[in-house]
């Protein structure tokens, strides 16, 4: 059994985790930190994670005895315990962004913080389980992709190889549901008659996932930067709990074979657990994707041959992050990806 | 021109307000306070008050030359203000719940406040205006109802002299939107994903509306709390942003005439501008009075004839909060009373 | 291995089986049943059932190696399937309402229906489980028990001993969420716009589940209609998608003993996998049983102690319908009861 | 007073239309019809529009004494309609898509319908109220223009000089409430549990606006699809009832300069009533237009100033549908442009 600590065990990811984790047959919570409940028990305050008999602890690095720690909490903190955990020989799966951006300057940029470990930037691994897993395996600390990002990018790298014939930027217009974009933070703007009943986009050219989508799309792929531009990204807040939907705009030089964008994303799916192609012309909705670690995608094009869309859509709790940190911690201690995912 | 002023006016019963007094032909808003929003203009931080070009103050009591102050503020606030705003010759019409209740001992119990202002609880006039007209007329002071109270109440009191016919208490299940639940409140509560496809039950046995409820409809009825015991009353949160419905259960000693029960209620709603009965056995649903300052009723009866549901619905912003303060303010100068309500 | 058969697989409660059952050890579906689908593939027609291979029949008695066959179907299909099956020699779980009520008058004025086969009645078992496992695990016919009657039975059941003490017949005030009350039914009634930003009261008075609350309960408790009165149900319909809540007003004669209550309760949860009591003063809301086969209590008195309000909640799709209808199965089949359902 | 007849009164532009006009001071409504409703009140079937003493008529060509009649009624029943209401001399404003596309061949392809009136094409005018006032004037037909359309023109169009120098064809992303889309049909697609907690791409490539777009966008300004392209638009079905939000993607060339951006916008909007520019950085959200006729914007640019992204909101009901249909009238019949829509 591995022996797991959540750090921010209150939040919206970490609730995630535990309602995963209650069905994992290999894997066993022993440490769930939470300052606002510290000393309280988790299915007191939670009652729907009856399973649990565990008390909220508030101290952040009593994690002896535990294999791997999860954290799920606000960036700075990341920031801060990585290296402390690491130090005691205890394997993270970081879910904040503390660890995704290479660059310490645009990190500095999209986070308004100073990092303060470069060096440990070096030995993250991105934790885009499909294209990573050889890294996840041995990793001491992995950084859990951006819920938008692993959207994006699970959407359009299966067509890695075509992206050099782009005319131009990708459009990435996102879609996410409130827990996705800072749930249940107290705070005005995700108040229930600020969203309800509305619809809105935030972080124009400024989130802090389009640095990350762009740093993976460049390194993962024949597109650059230098030559079709920087990636275009918008999210916006959609009026549902959960689910992300992520409409994604290619433009190419001429036009492109039909058969082989659905090769390509056939043979990439086929070899994915997680991942699913629904076809040319035929496209998902956030439902089918609710609930699951899936990603699922469809595409069409116009007449031309040359513009392609692109929808992708996962559930942002689960495949966007909880679920996607589940299945980097089974590859790390060696388990079937898909214990407790399904 | 009726010159008016509006303490609180960036929460959401004062939008409201501004709102509905943006159509009014003789009514003119002078002064908007804000401490959230000090120095800004309301247009601009309310794009959807274009029609405004006041800047919020806030300074509550530099209410100079306004013949009439609003009040939507929380209790303890409104508690405070009134005497100034009285002893400056304004007249003022209060729509927290610091004024309604005649009972100090009661408004401590409820409101975990002691009133240090009991002298003025004589005069202040309850402003349910169906039954108030005349004493509000002639007001300094008028406590604008709660939205649950004046749902109940218009629901229940068409049939005053039948109710002491009644065997038992009354039992009032009430719904609310957010809105009516202290909705912008920036409390975890309140937040989208804590509110969104959940429903619940609140303040069970505690609501501080239970006691308002009890003593008007002991204060114009037959019905009498010796006798038939305390009204029940349990609110819940609907996810919706505005609304309410009152489901109330009567039952009677002995067979009710249904016909008596319909000429009592159409005769109360033919003399009302803003009540409509919906007849025997055909019920509001929220829809039907939002966005509009009527409470429409419906009700039916069992085969005995002594149990008796009755529905009713309002908006609880307009209604039950704004639109029933502009309507009284409209009956305290003169003025047609439904100007700026439809 | 429990061969199953879903006749109505595609409807919301036959989805919800399926959802279920793709997590079930000990059975395995063998047959799906579906007009509108016939000929296509589950999982092309419902991606998020990705885990079957089935494909949508439409010959309803084509069921030969089943052991058990769920009818998820209309009540008038389910009265003319029931009979037709059992010559088979298949055992049956009818989730609709024609089997569960004893009198075939009652039945026709509610259903609207004439009741063919008055003589299955006798045998068919009321399949809520915490009360008739006895009789479930031999039964030939489990009549599976509504949503609302689940939910407000086991809200007001524990306490049968001391429901002689009423004084009057109880007021249950139930709000479902819509796929409980006709979810994907064709109507304008159940449109979004219709149904969003709106809450309403239906069926007054002539709800299905009336009588068979009051069946039940006087059936397995000390309540009497002929003293009490007829049970006051009045059920609601929520903007969600999924849960129910009733709001239960009991008055006793005389006051009732909280420590009584409470331990009447407690006993009663602890010997039930699926029922939770929270306490005296805490509440469910439909969050805490969405997604699972719970029902959760709470329960509080007024000062008097005569009078006690209830709350239970449960999901509709699961503990009200296709869960405990599973829940049966597995009893039926000499299972662990709570197989498939955590 | 104009006199005035909807046609197909009781959808959801039809019922729009008579909430707004319950408002104007100049205008009353003569006839409505409705084939569902037929011989039933208004106020009746629609308690909300408690202001109307008409009955519901079935004959759609019974308009003798209107002077105008706006058709709410499917494309091809408006397509049949408009020859017989211009033959005996009425006005007819068109809220279906039967008269907005010059090229017939196109219309086939997008409507699957034949245009058996392809001279009245000619005659028809646009009623994108801010482009073609002069024409609307004195026209007997006006096709009023998509929601869709409404809101992607007024974004793009305010920059209709600067169009030339896009260096590819705009990228349109629209998001509608579920009247927008379709709302009250009475299909599963609509239904609350298939809209609710979901989100989805539809019609991606195909939907009929895209001509509609197109065409007036080509015909407006310097942008020419035979070298930029066919415009690209992708609606989506958002989870709120009512609004549209659009974000639209232009790349220049070579810089632009953002003054001059802003320049255009405040220009443009300065001249019209119902238009608002919220300037650089800062964007509408729908409720922000909800309820209103109003459309704003709102834009930003990356740091290379080549790519901007806009956004544009409306409520679709209104401004998108029955709002500019009476903003047309209001100009056909010479009366001040905003009467009944502020």
């Amino acid at each position: 059994m591995v022996r797991i600590g959540i750090i921010g065990a209150a939040g919206l990811s970490g609730l995630e985790l535990l309602h995963l984790l209650s069905r994992h047959s290999e894997a066993s919570v022993k440490l769930v930190t939470s300052t606002k409940y510290q000393g309280k028990n988790v299915s007191e305050v939670f009652p729907e994670l009856y399973q649990y008999s565990l008390t909220f602890n508030s101290n952040e690095t009593d994690v002896l005895g535990c294999d791997v720690v999860f954290l799920a909490v606000p960036n700075q903190a990341s920031l801060e315990l990585v290296p402390k955990l690491l130090d005691q020989g205890i394997r993270v799966i970081d879910l904040s962004g503390a660890y995704r951006l290479a660059d310490t300057e645009v990190f500095a940029k999209f986070y308004k913080l100073t990092h303060t470990y470069p060096e440990l930037l070096k030995e993250a691994v991105f934790g885009l389980t499909e294209f990573f897993r050889q890294q996840i395996s041995g990793a001491r600390l992995v950084a859990n992709p951006g819920c938008y990002s692993t959207c994006a990018l699970l959407g359009i790298l299966p067509l890695a190889e075509l992206l050099g014939e782009l005319d131009q930027h990708p459009v990435i217009d996102a879609k996410s549901g409130v827990s996705g974009a800072g749930g249940r933070v107290e705070d005005d703007s995700m108040n229930y008659v600020s969203v309800n009943e509305n619809f809105k986009a935030y972080k124009v050219f400024s989130h802090q996932h389009q640095p990350e989508i762009q740093q993976y799309l460049s390194e993962l792929s024949s597109y650059s930067s230098d030559i079709n531009g920087e990636v275009i990204f918008t999210p916006h807040l959609l009026p549902v709990n959960r689910g992300i939907l992520s409409t994604i705009y290619l433009h190419f030089r001429k036009q492109v074979d039909g058969d082989q964008v659905i090769r390509k994303y056939t043979e990439f799916a086929d070899k994915q657990k997680f991942v699913e192609f629904m076809g040319k012309g035929r496209f998902p909705d956030i439902k089918m994707t609710s609930h699951t670690n899936r990603c699922m995608i469809g595409t069409e094009c116009d007449q031309s041959g040359q513009n392609w869309v692109i929808v992708s859509s996962l559930d942002n709790l689960i495949k966007g992050a909880a679920g996607q940190a589940i299945q980097n911690m089974n590859i790390m201690f060696g388990l079937d990806e898909s214990l407790g995912l399904q």
